[in-house]
């Protein structure tokens, strides 16, 4: 659904792509399970390296308040702030090793982004908002979900459904809820023929 | 397109998430820049840690065949063997440090793979394939385009058109595009309460 928050495009791109961005502000209503798995399932279907699916997710909602508030003390206060109105948390966890010969993997964390990707997409086409975050407190994280070693905490996700930025409290989180959003133009990020030489015009 | 490549899943989801696949076999059609615009918009409206952006993305196509031969010799050579058929090369790029601060950015190559997520999605709705490596000669990528310190190459995409599968040597590669697409249950992937413990039942 276009709004103030759409990307502004100097070409046509796909509205699920467009239309999606990182709220903080969530309402209160509930994402069924039903959707949930929708999510979780256009994340598994993401390309990884050798197949490995490195990507491992740690699930709370607030069907199950108790649960919920141990997911959202794995967060950095800053997050915990808005992220504690969201339906839903996820931890995301990846997996430091290949399955098949023990080897490091290189595109873990990498992989990890393609699954979130997908989520995203699911998410923007089922008019569910979701918010990726760096911000959390691994040790906290592998303390809580006892995260075995071999793998490793790295991001959070807050899904729901949009709320009233109007509810946010004065500061950053407000003004960047209502600001529009920016990307570097293209010719600053796709080159070709050597490093800073534009590919396209724009 | 649904194919014998499509994604069996236990919940119905996009259309352009079920039907991504990564083929190693490329029909000789060239990509028009219009539809790489496209595909590299769809990538940049990401999201990304502090919208850092920390993609860059250097392309070389088949419109250029001496550019393309320097992007293909960045590859491994069992990619090099598939990906000259490709007509197009994109090296991807990521920068270490946030811009602001000059502090390392830990999601830097995360937020490439949301990146490419959006970028595979868009190419999937355009009718154009996407195989993804992570085989690439990190140093004869930052040699030859120049990549500067404080930036590190970190995958390959290779894209064009769907080719014929029987056009691929006999041995891994042929077998694998041939193969269905799998992946491991959900219950393995997704859990609550606990590590292990799984959040669905499918």
């Amino acid at each position: 659904m276009r709004s103030f928050k759409s990307a502004e495009t100097t070409t046509e791109i796909l509205p699920v792509i467009r239309d999606r961005w990182s709220p903080r502000a969530f309402s209160a209503k509930l994402v069924t399970t039903d959707l949930l798995l929708k999510l979780l399932e256009a994340a598994q279907w993401a390309a990884s390296s050798f197949n490995e699916q490195p990507w491992r997710f740690l699930i709370a909602t607030k069907q199950n308040p108790e649960e919920f508030a141990r997911a959202l003390a794995c967060l950095v206060p800053a997050n915990q702030e808005w992220a504690r109105h969201a339906p839903v948390l996820v931890l995301t966890v990846v997996k430091d090793a290949f399955t098949k010969n023990g080897k490091p993997n290189r595109c873990a964390e990498h992989d990890l982004g393609l699954a979130l990707g997908n989520l995203s997409v699911q998410a923007t086409a089922e008019g569910i908002v979701v918010h990726q975050m760096g911000g959390i407190e691994p040790e906290r994280i592998r303390e809580t979900y006892g995260v075995p070693d071999g793998y490793h905490p790295m991001t959070a996700v807050a899904i729901g459904y949009e709320g009233d930025a109007s509810s946010l409290p004065d500061g950053w989180t407000k003004e960047s809820e209502l600001a529009k959003r920016t990307r570097r133009p293209l010719r600053e990020t796709a080159f070709s023929n050597s490093w800073n030489t534009p590919f396209f015009e724009s």
